[in-house]
């Protein structure tokens, strides 16, 4: 027994400076108890919180983070696993998208074997801190569009882990199916642990939308097993009693152990523990990690010999720096084999070399591996890193460059949501408020929005504290948005500087907006021009698209669904302008009826639209072989008010609150909050040439005509 | 008091060369009793029936017609109405496709007043054989198409109205209603009816999808009337029945008299009696007919003065010939005005310079009704005849030349088909088939197809009989598709002469086929060459669709929906072919993967399909301003196997059947029937010129090679 614990060197990604255990990992390698880290974990990290508010807000509540965070023993082996994206080779005959979001973890597995398309997860352990939290999750959505078939994320029992709080792996693998659209398995260990405790963990997990489990042990609490009469002595007690408290629900994956499990009498001992905990209803075994080919290879072979059917997923440990693999192979019984040592003794001052060697020892050995024709996907710790596993995967051939997206938005890995294939627009910048705001919803639009007459979407006031906040810091944002605003203008610069990605008088580049955490679009990129000159003068955009008559869904910036189709889109524009504006605008669209359709409205709901019947309208949709038509995102007049209220309050809250009460930066914001419009329009004739900019040009001719032509107007 | 019955001289429609009585029309016009009409309606008519099967069958059940058929009394006044077609004015600022479909008849007509837009009405009797019924529903979808509001089927108290006779008022008004898609009013007398008689109607009525009645007294038992304590003697009685017993489901319509009714006091008392109808709960009025437009005109100021609000729609009634008009004269209380008589007198001889002038007359006086700006709509007692109404349509710019269709297959209007808006594209030559074989559905697909795991499609034993039945005799199916088949090859020519419509071997032209009773849509006209071609040599297409990328939902061909839109195809061919073809075929196929998707099956249900996951395709949709996409026609592979029982059936039922037993030409269709498949194949990249001719080239080409070369194929 030993507790596996090391401390990672700075790497390029500021959350991750820190000591953490190796989480799940730890147990995998290991199994040990939690002695070797005291040091560590008490060790005062992150004292300060940089996000006040929480990731568990996404999901029930808000809550503070109560400061430290005792890291501990960690357990479970790992699995990783990601959303909709499969290989180009699957996709092609068959439609995916719906069956894709509907299949189990072990349903896409088989899929994916059937058709020869090997995968890769991911394994990530809970953060630390709240701001660790938010750029985990920003990691997930980058790590997801490169395909993973899942991720899994370590179960810390001393973490508080199946609690509320935002850096819980409850929490964080709620997030990662719900916000990110991320199949994902969580850990759960069970020792000490009374049945209760883990139907009640395995319930909350159901609840919130989980569907797989890695179960494990853990460890002990003291220093030896003491088997206990009532309680878990062993990961096949767990597999027993998900499967009898939860039937087939759940897809549970169990650890395997290539050289066998550390407190095993012997290797074929440990075989057999295993195939117990295959008959006893796992799906699929994730391997510790190893570090030749030959290893895992024969232990394939020793478990199929044995009558271990289920898919047996290699753990790949890419080697990232010196002092992790020197207290790794202290702490764990693991030996790591001469031929590594000897290259790596001579560059251990050299991270750089450390890691390259890493990358392309992990490449030879995965090549060997899926060359074997055995081994269905690769399984990566990746120790909540990026680029080592990114890049071994991108030379693997298995990162997928150019990820094909089932929607032209991120689909939820909620099983409740696994049919949704339509939104409102409005959300587009902020998917996650919308999913967070509909998470209480039955049933989810599928096929057509239909007449939402009262869609219940979620206050603002339940979420707010959370969602309305940016990931900057308020001194970015305030370099970015002006110390001090003077007029409207200041604002309009604001948001010019924004679209043209142009530094603004203070020399910042403006990287977000309230209404866009992040930079622009790339579609957004092809209007450009357009959007620069009308936010310029004060048509202030916060969402558009062009028309789109027809591209291919393969298509790189606009495409998405499956292959062979043909994705369409009306063009799009939203903004606030002021009230004098609109006064033209209206008079304009007059001569666009009934190409335009238009809704404006204040902060008060006043609200002026020529589309009277409150029918959805259509805006992205896709044609697509052997499938009916689906239609992603409507303008929807019923949900355009709750969006009108999330909208304009995001100008006081992230903006107008930046600065002091009653100062005049503030009051420019409240004054552009308590008297512009949103305004939204679609130019319905697509295959045309939007007129929107047209409309806009027409207002701004009006607006500077001499006023008797104004009067005639 | 007179009772009303005409006899109408010969007319260029066959089925209404027969005396008749003015059905309803006689009661608007006299009110009288049956005695007059005693001579006509006993003279025998139509003593031998073409069709044994009736048009009951439509909605219930298979009955005889029993011969000959009783005219007599007759009454109610009448109000005709049709479809969802309404006029370019009212069509282009709000989408009406839905909206029109669901508003109720009042609330349409309000929707006309509002927009100013004038609309037509049309008023039918039942006829008296099935014959005559099979040609009154041709009618129905002729006139249909010129866009009337509603139309309206009067009521025959000795003719078994509310029977399922095929001839019976009520289900005559079902099948305008289910299966021609027209908004319908049933006329219904009360006078010696019991209150559970009538309330038995309206149960009836109200079950079969009819929304609106028009309540009538009808004409007393004897000479004088006589009030019963507990029955109906006024038609306020009636309409305060309807509302006490079905609260507001009917809307209501009465019957007013411009010149006051022949048993009225006086004018003043009888539009008082009209006013108690009124107040009763009627939502509008037809009027009997007259000459002048100043005395429907001076009615409607009177009817106004005493606070008569709802729509008053005046009765027109073309004059048709001399004596006809003689008839009418004679027996009604109505003065034909001396201008007319003066015209009439000296071309009494000349029927077609009698019928232009009373479509020259009935022109005049609606332009005058029209232009007063008071009168909302006209209704036109047809006498179940096209030309004349139809003409003065033409001449008002009334008639819809082009209809707009609000989907491309014909809708349904009753109440519970509503929101049906997607339907698979197999049954598309025999939507009466499709609307029979759901009418037990309780929810209509609407949006999406959806996954239609079990769609419960009505027997084909239910309903074969008729609906398997053509509408031509033996003799001129015989003569169509010969008298004689020698081999596979006479059946080919058969469908290319269908194809081509040029004439057969025998010279006659084939005007239909058992899949097709009409002849070739305008359509596929366009596939003309290519469909000659392939069925000349055993590819037997009964269905197909060109690719369509985007024409205006205005295009008079291919067009359908509302103003504005862009409807599109996929290229669509369903054949019946040979095994040989179809092993030729698959190998082709292999080479337009995953561009072509196809289902192949024979009688046996033995199914072949690159369509695994058995999802629906859609091959028609559109998009339209300010509203979510619309696919009206999907190929279900589920559905396609209850389509499939019924296309083969038709070989046997229609074909064979027509040949002695055992005779050659009847094992040749019953070989057909046994051997070949139907195939259907849907071409996914609709941007493209179809490749399904290509495909069928390919096969005919692997089917000409030397076999050495069809081996490697």
């Amino acid at each position: 027994m030993c507790a596996a614990a090391t401390t990672f060197k700075q790497d390029d990604h500021s959350d991750l400076q820190r000591a953490c255990t190796l989480s799940h990992f730890s147990h995998v390698l290991f199994g040990g108890n939690n002695q070797g880290l005291q040091g560590i974990s008490q060790r005062p990290i992150s004292p300060t919180l940089k996000e006040r508010y929480t990731l568990s807000t996404m999901v029930n509540q808000v809550q503070r983070v109560d400061g430290s965070w005792q890291t501990s023993k960690s357990d479970s082996s790992g699995a990783s696993n990601s959303g909709e994206s499969s290989k180009e080779s699957s996709r092609c005959s068959t439609p995916l998208l719906d069956a894709d979001r509907s299949d189990r973890l072990r349903e896409k597995m088989r899929k994916r074997m059937e058709s020869g398309d090997p995968w890769f997860s991911l394994e990530f352990f809970p953060p630390r801190t709240a701001s660790g939290a938010v750029n985990l999750i920003s990691r997930f959505d980058r790590m997801g569009s490169g395909g993973p078939l899942f991720i899994d994320i370590t179960w810390h029992p001393a973490g508080d882990p199946g609690s509320n709080k935002e850096t819980s792996s409850m929490m964080i693998a709620s997030t990662a199916v719900n916000y990110c659209g991320l199949e994902s398995v969580l850990h759960l260990t069970c020792a000490n642990q009374s049945q209760e405790t883990i139907t009640g963990y395995l319930t909350k997990a159901k609840q919130l939308g989980l569907k797989n489990i890695m179960a494990l042990r853990g460890d002990p609490l003291g220093t030896d097993w003491e088997d206990e009469e009532e309680g878990f002595n062993y990961a096949t007690d767990l597999v027993k009693h998900i499967r009898s408290e939860f039937d087939d629900y759940f897809d549970i994956c169990v650890a395997g152990y290539p050289t066998g499990h550390p407190e095993a009498q012997s290797y074929a001992e440990d075989l057999q523990h295993l195939k117990e905990k295959v008959d006893a209803g796992a799906d699929f075994i994730i391997t510790q990690l190893f570090f030749r080919a030959d290893t895992f290879l024969k232990f394939l072979r020793d478990c199929r010999a044995i009558g271990i059917t289920v898919p047996i997923l290699p753990g790949v440990f890419p080697i990232q720096g010196y002092q992790s693999l020197r207290q790794l192979v202290k702490l764990s019984k693991l030996e790591v084999p001469e031929e590594i040592m000897e290259v790596i003794e001579p560059i251990k001052d050299n991270d750089a070399a450390i890691r390259s060697y890493g990358i392309h020892q992990a490449v030879e050995m995965c090549r060997v591996l899926l060359d074997s024709g055995v081994v269905p996907g690769l399984h990566f710790y990746t120790l909540n890193r990026e680029v080592a596993t990114t890049e071994v995967l991108r030379q693997l051939g298995l990162w997928i460059e150019d990820p094909r997206r089932p929607l032209p938005w991120a689909t939820s890995a909620n099983p409740k949501r696994k049919v949704e294939d339509v939104r409102p627009i409005f959300w587009a910048s902020r998917p996650k408020s919308y999913i967070y705001r509909t998470q209480d919803w039955d049933d989810f639009p599928n096929g057509r929005w239909g007449n939402s007459s009262s869609p219940a979407f979620g206050e603002l006031n339940d979420y707010y504290l959370f969602y309305l906040k940016s990931k900057s810091s308020k001194d970015a944002l305030l370099k970015m948005w002006g110390e001090e605003l003077t007029s409207e203008t200041s604002v309009f610069e604001v948001f010019t500087s924004y679209i043209t990605a142009q530094v603004n008088r203070g020399g910042h580049k403006v990287m977000c907006l309230p209404w866009n955490d992040d930079a622009l679009a790339t579609e957004t990129n092809l209007l450009k021009d357009e959007l620069e000159k009308v936010n310029r003068r004060g048509v202030l955009t916060i969402n558009s698209q062009p028309n789109i008559n027809g591209k291919p869904s393969s298509d790189p910036i606009a495409g998405w669904g499956p292959a062979g189709g043909y994705v369409f889109q009306k063009a799009y524009l939203e903004f606030f302008t002021s009230s004098e504006n609109v006064t033209a605008l209206l008079k304009v669209l007059k001569k666009y009826e009934p190409r335009v359709n238009y809704h404006i409205v204040n902060v008060q709901g006043h609200n002026m639209t020529n589309a009277h019947d409150m029918q959805p309208n259509a805006v992205t949709w896709g044609i697509f072989p052997g499938r009916e038509i689906v239609q992603p995102t409507v303008v929807d007049p019923v949900s355009f008010m709750y969006w009108k209220d999330e909208a304009f309050a995001l100008w006081i809250e992230q903006w107008a609150k930046l600065y002091e009460d009653e100062s005049p930066s503030r009051m420019i914001i409240k004054y552009i909050h308590d008297n512009y419009f949103l305004v939204n329009l679609v130019d319905n004739d697509f295959p045309l040439d939007s007129c929107l900019w047209q409309v806009l040009d027409d207002m701004f001719e009006l607006l500077d005509a001499p006023p008797e032509v104004v009067g005639d107007g």
